[in-house]
């Protein structure tokens, strides 16, 4: 069942004035992050509310969270300045968390004062990954995304045999996870075009960004334990946005026998908030019904709570800035609008996947579920898709076309939750820009 | 130009009695480690000497480990009981740590009456992993390996285009890596045999193993910021085995098209010994020249140094012990004797592939080459090739059969480096056993 309660009136207004009617950060979302004040290195632990930032640690020295065991517990795991500690708590902690600074961040709250005391203006703070990473795997449960991409290689059958049957997934690279804002450099890399007798080193032609949500992973699960299906809910801290850039001439030329690999480590951007299953509760659904003849789920990754609110309704957009679009001064072109419905599986099922051969999973994991399309043209997740492999380019105001990105392009990931009766709620930005490649290394 | 010195000297003898003539370790390997004495819970580092551990810190707290920048720098990292501030340290502290070490323990050194205080049996010791593992890449290196397994598929053209050009890699799992020792439980998983209409979840029927070696990464690359192949040695911290262990029937269902992922996550063994690049100094080879046709390296994959003494020449080995082995106090069965000389591409040429699209590779990192095999049937380096995909049962002395690995088997890899004129020195073992499946989580 999933818990509706008073943190999600949507009346309630918060004495943090920017907060109200807030696209992103009303006090009905409450999301986690690290951040650094201009200026300062050591990195602290705070939740968003409007433009501002409500510094935790500092709340806590004030007494201002103060309070019982479970929320003890939070507040003391938030002390180092990263989430890991807190992922591992579980739901009780994070929800005496979340209780709290909801109250306190209230209009009329009578200690507004000593916490006005802890907040910074977002703009003046950087943020940080939010955890360190322990292990990064990427899904591809974004059965539109599989279609399109498939289509291009197999046009009358473009699903693989095992494609509705397994929660398909794969490892990524931990270590170039960035944190939204931070530029990526254009891979050098082989590739080989169709055209072409021998494959040659050089900066990436095709580079691509992926839309994707992004699952931190929480409390752990012992090597050799496997998750079950109707407990894996329970191993998920939080969501984030997830661009994984992707070099597709790269991919094409490497990717066979064992999958993507140079084509996607050389960064993958999130954005820094840490969306709460909490503040999601009002956007589950039901999963969308099969079509008419998939198979269903083997029995591990099935489960009717699950089937009956396991997925999310979260609206996915990607903007596009190009630096044409930015001397001219227009707006970023939306290249897409998608949403999380488009999963082929749950955040549950992916979860119970991952474990079901006993894989341990750690606080501070990051799962992605792979690009989200929308079934129609306007909600591709990819310019693979969009342009069908560079075929057709995008054409935008500004008078230029993409095929693939630029240097100097800058592509921006954005996510909302709506519900009639509810407060909308967003994920903040995953921006990141294109640099030139390095000179090759030879 | 390889550094052989005097801590190569085969004449060399060690004051603990039992390292001279020892098959892994003599005073002339020296490899680090991470132990816990029994009974114990911190970790410590230590050095293998015979079948002793000298303890590091205490070594460090009694003044034998005092000298010049380098070997304090070393002798400070080694503090936490982990090694991977040691690991970014790069080659000077390390060699300083190995000259101070070798005149330590050599025969006649008169400080030795304060060193065997700080010797521990190592059978009185638990080995750990020694070092937390950012990321766990595995490649493919072993070209009879990849034709072997490629003939299955593909009769008449077991490679794929890319393999003479690309050193294949993929992303594996930093999580389940354990140390030797550990058992490893046999995963549940979907399979689906090619008899099979639908898929089904239960224990592995196909459970295999991997002979490989390991490789520790060493000083950080920035991202963004590629490793150029003539400074890629310098990225490497030592060396070890490792099992990786395969679920073939599981691989066989998911891995398209994105790779092998639960078939391969649920538990990887390596030897808990760091042997050091000045350990295997002796051991270099010239890269064995390619087949007549074979295409050229690509310019940043090649360097003269590394084509002249970049490879190894390591004698690997896979032991399996079954329980009716071991109900008639038979020896373990020798199922391949293979030899890093079978690597297509060096360590070198890995690391800067790995690295030349900008990935960050940071200390503790760990490679795996792939599977290592012989061209020989006796050199087959996983139960795939040597039974061709389970159709030929290996007979044992217990009157067994295996085609695949049962439950309570364990298998042991070994390696050691041999050359006229030098001691020979071994890595230690790397051994698992197999326990049943748990009950399907559902």
């Amino acid at each position: 069942m999933v818990l509706i309660d008073e943190t999600h009136d949507p009346a309630r207004r918060s004495w943090v004035a920017s907060a109200n009617g807030h696209p992103d950060f009303p006090i009905q979302n409450l999301p986690l992050g690290v951040f650094t004040p201009d200026g300062e290195e050591q990195p602290r632990a705070g939740v968003a509310i409007g433009d501002m930032i409500l510094d935790l640690a500092a709340a806590a020295e004030d007494g201002l969270l103060a309070g019982d065991a479970a929320l003890s517990r939070a507040v003391e795991a938030l002390a180092d300045g990263r989430l890991n500690a807190f992922f591992a708590l579980g739901a009780a902690p994070r929800r005496a968390l979340r209780a709290r600074l909801f109250a306190l961040l209230s209009e009329g709250n009578p200690r507004s004062m000593a916490a006005e005391a802890c907040l910074r203006p977002a703009s003046a703070c950087a943020m940080q990954l939010p955890a360190r990473i322990g292990d990064y795997t990427d899904f591809y449960v974004g059965i539109h995304h599989a279609t399109n991409v498939g289509r291009v290689f197999r046009p009358d059958n473009p699903l693989l045999p095992n494609y509705k049957h397994v929660p398909i997934g794969y490892h990524g690279r931990a270590s170039s996870v960035v944190v939204s804002g931070t530029p990526i450099r254009r891979p050098n890399g082989q590739r080989k075009g169709s055209e072409e007798t021998a494959p040659s080193f050089g900066p990436c032609r095709n580079l691509d960004y992926e839309l994707e949500v992004g699952i931190w992973i929480g409390p752990r699960n012992a090597l050799g334990e496997p998750i079950p299906v109707s407990q894996a809910a329970e191993h998920v801290a939080g969501f984030c946005l997830l661009n994984d850039w992707s070099a597709r001439d790269i991919q094409a030329w490497e990717y066979q026998p064992l999958g993507p690999f140079l084509a996607k480590n050389f960064g993958s951007t999130i954005s820094p908030w840490v969306i709460t299953p909490e503040a999601l509760a009002p956007f589950r659904i039901a999963q969308p019904p099969r079509p008419q003849g998939d198979p269903a789920p083997l029995p591990y990754l099935l489960d009717n709570k699950d089937q009956a609110e396991g997925a999310f309704e979260i609206e996915l957009e990607v903007l596009l800035l190009t630096p044409g679009l930015r001397e001219r001064g227009l707006a970023p072109h939306r290249l897409a609008l998608s949403s999380t419905r488009h999963m082929y599986w749950t955040v549950a099922q992916m979860v119970a996947h991952h474990a079901s051969n006993g894989c341990n999973l750690q606080p501070g994991d990051l799962l992605g579920s792979g690009t989200i399309s929308a079934p129609e043209a306007s909600g591709c997740g990819s310019l693979l898709e969009m342009t069908r492999g560079g075929k057709e380019p995008v054409r935008l105001a500004s008078g230029e076309e993409r095929r693939f990105l630029q240097d100097g392009d800058e592509v921006l990931l954005r996510a909302h939750a709506r519900r009639q009766g509810f407060a909308s709620i967003g994920f903040g930005e995953c921006r990141g820009a294109v640099l030139p490649a390095p000179q090759p290394a030879a």
